[in-house]
């Protein structure tokens, strides 16, 4: 990774000196109309290296917008990739760089099973470098992607370390021009990503793989993540508020892009569980609710809004698990600590998520997608199919926790 | 990297499903006779892949030991690497690597200006996987060899990307049996890269490169090295004395082997500074001194005893630069900051560093391995000649300075 005031300029550089001559830009439309787009392949041309721009990345993709946009550019040949945008953007780039790669191969053979059937990419990908405008999913450091899945109303994603970027370019300045509401919930992203992995059960704490091959991207909390996932969530503690409320502020910028990239480090590694698991659904199965911020021609739930909008009481439930890193988790994030015990703080991270989320204009529960009672049993039965994230829970969830989990977000 | 007890064993798995079919194990010859090596080639060729034993690795190596190991292989055909040992058998490895996927270029083309012409590496190196049996070099986690200078009596390195080992496989239990003085040494090193990478001038604290090509290997301290720096020193702080006095303490011995690594991601980024520098002509120049604990048919100053050596009277002379980093380094390696403020608190870092290695057996002073005053311009102008270092001291290092932080080391 190179990270910092500037870091979008060594494009150029680092695509030349990768022996790199042609690459594919993806990006998406809002960001192409602003120009980003426009400047960064004006920087790759000047070494020499010829750019085709493909700028339709659909904001949340799905596997079919990315097989869509696999068969129109199906005739293109080049040896790198360049995602610049949004997770949505960077993982499209991914997803294009294994379609044009490997052709031939629908989306589903990728997809996490039980939803596709989890088949490892073949072969080597090519060079991929990202470069993220916004501080949220940590696409440009993790080895996955997030899809919907078109026809199944569901999200799931696709994991295998060929997808890892060979660069992140992360450049504070490119989130300057993000309007607050896509800051605050890419920020949730962040928050829940540093959240989850820092509560994960434990790497040392599953049964033993019967071969080394048998063991998941996700392996659970341990000592790298965890510093990651710490470091991420003292970020966000100091900066979420303010890059949401002062969009100028260049240092809270800063904070929340290294957040964003570290919380991606550790929750990459991993893993994430509940509100993960329940945001797939909560995105998939959205009927007409259109956010603030996001200019989209079809009814979305941000990630990162769906993501939060069960995080308070998720960790209620996963707390008896180690009130310690609950509480841990909460302090870094600026909680006050003076008279609680582990006896006593179950509702101490919670409070601390609904204070941040509160204070950034996001939803106080599923409800505000307008989801109600009657939703519960989709909803739940959309969650209960992300079994590659609920086994990262610290503690067993049945149906029924589920079900109370995002009952008691709906109208919180 | 994967670390954790019983990491060692998934060697023939990573071979294997990185399509290797034939490897150099590269070791040295205490630890043959010790038996590792044998029952790691046994797990190798147990995944039907073809093993090759060099267990002749020089400890402090140096380019003529690893020009002749090369001459010696030339005619051998593998695919892949294994660096078995401490830093000596892991910098022997990357160096076998390079010399034989790149044959007839002399070592010195590649070592650092000025004592070498400091080329990079022609071309992508063959896979290497990282074995370390010690807490120290951190080699399995970095971009680097450091070697002795046949005739020139001074240590210097190669800095390149491609010579990042592919996989670390960290297990605590390969430390095991280390003898106290060498456990020690080693922890000596992590220690010392722990507080120069944390110190060093900030990387944005330097003048801009003209371009991102002209950026060093060491870009100085930086928010992600600061993490695995304060991480090293923590785990030091709590381990090393333990892991020499109590040889069979596995959770002070996984401490250290975590410290070491994370030591490594720190400083092979940052950069090391004057105890580093110094350290080279203090090994380099030796005459006779011969270390306990290390099995050696020449005089040898052990590298993390020498590194050690200056450190106290280093970090008197670099703390005005940043008294809250010194402090904070000191901190987390156990001093009492009761009382201290950044006015009264330059001996806080220094005295807890000789608290240390006093604990654990270590060096008074240079003028345990044979020096003496008569040697200072010597060791000054060794030192002097290591600039790739002193460019990360974060204040200018003028001859005068190196003098008296050695004179002021020799008897401490």
């Amino acid at each position: 990774m190179k990270f910092g005031v500037g870091a979008t300029r060594e494009i150029g550089h680092e695509l030349r000196t990768a022996g790199i001559s042609s690459v594919l830009l993806v990006t998406d439309p809002l960001l192409a109309e602003l120009g980003l787009p426009a400047r960064v392949a004006k920087q790759i041309e000047q070494e020499g290296i010829s750019v085709a721009v493909f700028d339709r990345a659909r904001v949340e993709p799905t596997d079919e917008s990315c097989a869509e946009a696999a068969r129109e550019l199906r005739s293109l040949q080049v040896d790198g990739f360049v995602g610049l945008g949004g997770g949505s953007s960077i993982d499209t780039a991914k997803m294009l760089n294994l379609l044009l790669t490997h052709p031939g191969r629908p989306v589903r053979d990728y997809l996490n099973a039980p939803i596709g059937a989890g088949s490892p990419i073949p072969g080597p990908l090519k060079p991929l470098v990202a470069i993220p405008t916004t501080a949220g999913s940590g696409s440009e450091c993790t080895a996955m992607v997030a899809l919907g899945v078109t026809g199944l109303n569901v999200k799931t994603g696709i994991s295998d370390l060929r997808l890892l970027p060979t660069l992140a370019l992360v450049d504070p300045v490119n989130t300057l021009t993000l309007p607050p509401a896509v800051t605050a919930s890419s920020g949730y992203d962040v928050l829940t990503h540093a959240c989850e992995s820092y509560t994960a059960r434990a790497y040392d704490r599953r049964p033993p793989y019967p071969t080394p091959g048998d063991r998941p991207l996700y392996i659970g909390a341990n000592p790298i993540s965890d510093v990651w996932a710490e470091q991420a969530l003292d970020l966000v503690g100091r900066y979420l508020r303010r890059a949401v409320l002062n969009p100028d502020d260049l240092e809270a910028r800063t904070g929340m892009s290294r957040a964003a990239s570290f919380a991606g480090m550790g929750f990459g590694n991993a893993g994430t569980h509940i509100p993960h698991a329940c945001a797939y659904p909560i995105a998939g199965l959205v009927r007409d609710y259109r956010p603030d911020g996001y200019q989209v021609d079809h009814a979305m739930v941000p990630h990162g809004a769906a993501v939060v909008s069960t995080a308070a009481a998720a960790f209620e439930f996963t707390y008896p698990t180690s009130p310690e890193r609950h509480l841990r988790a909460a302090e870094l994030l600026g909680a006050n600590l003076a008279g609680v015990t582990e006896a006593n703080g179950a509702d101490v991270l919670p409070a601390t998520l609904r204070s941040i989320v509160a204070d950034t204009g996001g939803p106080a529960g599923p409800a505000d997608f307008g989801y109600s009672t009657k939703d519960l049993p989709d909803l739940v039965e959309g969650a209960l199919k992300q079994q590659r994230l609920l086994v990262c829970c610290p503690r067993d969830v049945a149906p029924h926790d589920l079900k109370r989990i995002i009952a008691g977000s709906m109208a919180a």
